[in-house]
């Protein structure tokens, strides 16, 4: 175990260093020749684009992210492979023989709703150093935030009833499944059928059987006797192997009416959930077992179980897969590590990337997002302000909007403000142990809560407000007009 | 190296046992009370539907499956967690330890066409054993199969053009990124990004840089200069840092112009890609380099190739990275792992799973896709027939259709069968060694190569013909009216 927690197993059972795009190492050797590996740069990482209808992304990923940078390295073997392709000098191999990250990192608490073209996290340090984590980094948190904002969609509409993640068989490999099972507690679920990733971030497993244990027995009521005295704790009969209301409730019934000590649930896996789990469950309630759980499964999203509540369903605990763990009507999050600024003779200059959409075009400079709270605790707006800028302290400020320049707008009645940035790692080491996992999880919980529901809504929701500080906007002005000239 | 080549680190990286849902074990748990642990039993993995606008699916994920079949081993540590849990009895525990998968698998070789409802592989041994490898199996084929055929699809649009995947900082976790770019290679990619994924695969690594490159020079042309200096092989200069046409072009025909011995190479990732390539071309022209190579990024998929390549585009390299990675328009294949037969008293029978939905009614026994071919060699249609069948060898076979069993049609002029089922593993062990990755993928070219081309439109191709052998509809249609009772 790390001093954090996590299993080393997690990030450190294979070397890593390799994972990356090719282009990182070229950059590396070239800025090793021209002699800018070891210039101070600052990069951040953001998103651009909320995934559709949804209002807000719930930062996740940081501490595989951490614990990659804790034990980044290069083997010998890493090194041959490099050597072999012929593109690399000595000097180059030999820097990366000796590699240890010695990087700055400042990044948003994981489970803090975030915005686009919010600096989420922020690398700094020698530039090859820097450069180098990238493509992890990007791998790693564009994921997991992306799962734990579909999750947390999902709860919000199963309306407090639990949610578990069911989503291994279709996730996008192994590792999409662990990572994916971890970014899914996080952003609400209860409990998930992937078993390593329960042992690995302790995270209750849950599951029941499949359609080939009745297949496998005489009958489906032997199935099930066999199946309830196997496991009478948390046991959940799936009843639509062969007719969900003929065969599979009415044995259901009689295995449950047998053992009056077990609590009654079924699952059901196909068919119409709303009209199968009504009438299921009248045949449960005539039965004497009003408090039967009805789990549902096959192919749930947030809009359907929205539907499905409104029809009223008497379905009271969600399994959700493929949609979940694939965030399958948006499978990426457009997260991008872009430079910001490099020093000069120990100052830092801002740096930007133009583009012909403006929107594209980068806010230059090192950031602070700045949370602005009412007294109520609701956020009112995020503002980015400069890294030399003092946090403002009055209850009103000026807010520049980052592609129209000229559009501001003023946030008022503000109570609080919150620093979002938050130091985690000095060279390369993490500064204080990882937050257990069940606490980022309840983070993301109270932070979504103190958000006013029309930024959750699920379809068509408010757009937030976030706008870049007075200084900041007119350093990001400059430096058009300079790069335009 | 295991016998097979590949490397070890892939799948042995950690161990996986644990990576299943978790009704696995309680099912494994359940059979060894039951007495049903050691039976045997077969089941079969196939996908349901096709990716939307798609014609066929290639098969990929066998070899991984076959490492990890025979790598899994519970460890001390599993047992311990499962200990834990509460649920399970001394004798699974005990099981488990020992445990040892003594399975049969017979499989489509990797880079086969495959079509809804066709068995790709089928697994036989105990029940306790053959149910405990259903989650990975799943993970593991449906991602890869997914994305070889993306990636054939846009290999198709890009006609001939080379395609290079550039996915992994947009892959959903590190194992997405990896399965993914071998996956991408086999369907038809001629390199990748993912280092690792080039070291573990033997895939061609390729990369241009960053826009953080230039910004990290005092302007674009001593960027371009550095660049071109430290690798002038394989130099692909990124033109839309600050404005493609008015400096990045310009700045790129100079530093190519004063270095003749470079074969000039631009990479476009931002604006208009028709437009702009075009434009560059024509500079590119002018300035007496007309052989310049144009890598279009930037959002890509098969249609968006098409389309550009319709309107002229001057891109002749294609880097695909999101829409491949995940397959971003359908992020999951429907696969499923459905028993089709127990043995009692050393007799194989059938089974069957009814659904509200005739579709998802399966198909039992255990079969053997048969694919016909006419003298062209092009394939006419595939036959699901019975294991006890014998292999149809006259020129005119009847098929029923899976689903309306009352319809039939006859496939014609068939000059040559092939059996796709292969045996691959006995008693848990490869029976040959893997075919290296390279020659799947001309086994995937070449098997797409034979299919007439109305199979392999981008939009709304004509549907494959693929149908039960009457002795096989009967074999369903009994059991239909049996469990129907």
């Amino acid at each position: 175990m790390t001093p954090s927690g996590v299993p080393r197993q997690w990030m450190q059972r294979r070397e890593l260093a390799l994972l990356t795009d090719y282009y990182e190492l070229t950059m590396v050797s070239g800025y090793l020749r021209h002699g800018l590996a070891e210039r101070p740069a600052a990069f951040e990482y953001f998103f651009r684009t909320l995934p559709p209808h949804t209002g807000f992304v719930l930062s996740a990923g940081l501490e595989q992210f951490l614990d990659y940078l804790e034990n980044l390295h290069f083997t010998p073997d890493d090194l041959e492979y490099l050597e072999s392709l012929g593109s690399f000098d000595l000097p180059t191999l030999d820097y990366l023989a000796n590699f240890k990250p010695d990087l700055e990192i400042l990044a948003f608490p994981e489970g803090t709703p975030a915005f686009p073209h919010e600096p989420v996290l922020r690398v700094s340090g020698p530039l090859a150093h820097a450069q180098l984590v990238e493509t992890f980094l990007l791998n790693c948190m564009n994921y997991q935030s992306l799962i734990a904002t579909k999750t947390a969609r999902i709860c919000q509409a199963a309306q407090g009833e639990p949610v578990l993640e069911f989503g291994l068989r279709r996730a996008q490999g192994p590792d999409g499944g662990l990572a994916g099972s971890r970014a899914a507690y996080l952003g609400g679920c209860v409990g998930t059928s992937n078993v390593l990733a329960g042992r690995l971030f302790n995270i209750p497993v849950r599951g029941t059987h499949a359609h080939s244990w009745v297949m496998n027995f005489p009958d489906e009521r032997r199935a099930f006797d066999a199946f309830a005295d196997t496991f009478p704790e948390g046991c959940v009969l799936l009843v639509d192997t062969y007719d969900t209301l003929r065969s599979g409730v009415p044995n259901a019934i009689a295995a449950f009416a047998a053992r009056p000590h077990i609590q009654p649930a079924i699952r059901i896996d196909s068919g119409d959930l709303a009209k199968l789990s009504k009438a299921a469950y009248r045949q449960f309630v005539q039965a004497g077992m009003p408090d039967v759980r009805i789990v549902g499964t096959n192919d749930l999203d947030e809009d359907l179980i929205a539907d499905l509540k409104r029809q009223g369903a008497k379905i009271n605990t969600w399994a959700v897969g493929t949609h979940l763990i694939t965030s399958k009507d948006h499978p990426a999050l457009d997260g991008v590590y872009k430079l910001v600024a490099a020093q000069t003779d120990g100052r830092w200059e801002p740096r930007i990337k133009l583009s012909g959409n403006p929107e594209k075009t980068t806010d230059p400079g090192l950031k602070r997002p700045i949370r602005c709270y009412d007294d109520d605790q609701h956020p009112l707006g995020d503002i980015l302000i400069s890294e030399e800028e003092p946090v403002p302290d009055s209850s009103a400020v000026e807010a520049i909007d980052r592609q129209y320049l000229h559009q501001k707008r003023i946030l008022k009645n503000i109570a609080r403000t919150e620093n979002l940035l938050v130091p985690v790692a000095r060279h390369g080491r993490r500064l204080q142990p990882s937050p257990p996992l069940e606490s980022i999880r309840t983070r993301a919980r109270r932070c979504l809560a103190e958000f006013p529901e029309e930024y959750l809504r699920l379809r068509n929701p408010e757009i937030y407000w976030l706008g870049l500080s007075p200084a900041l906007a007119q350093i990001k002005q400059n430096l058009l007009a300079r790069v335009s000239e």
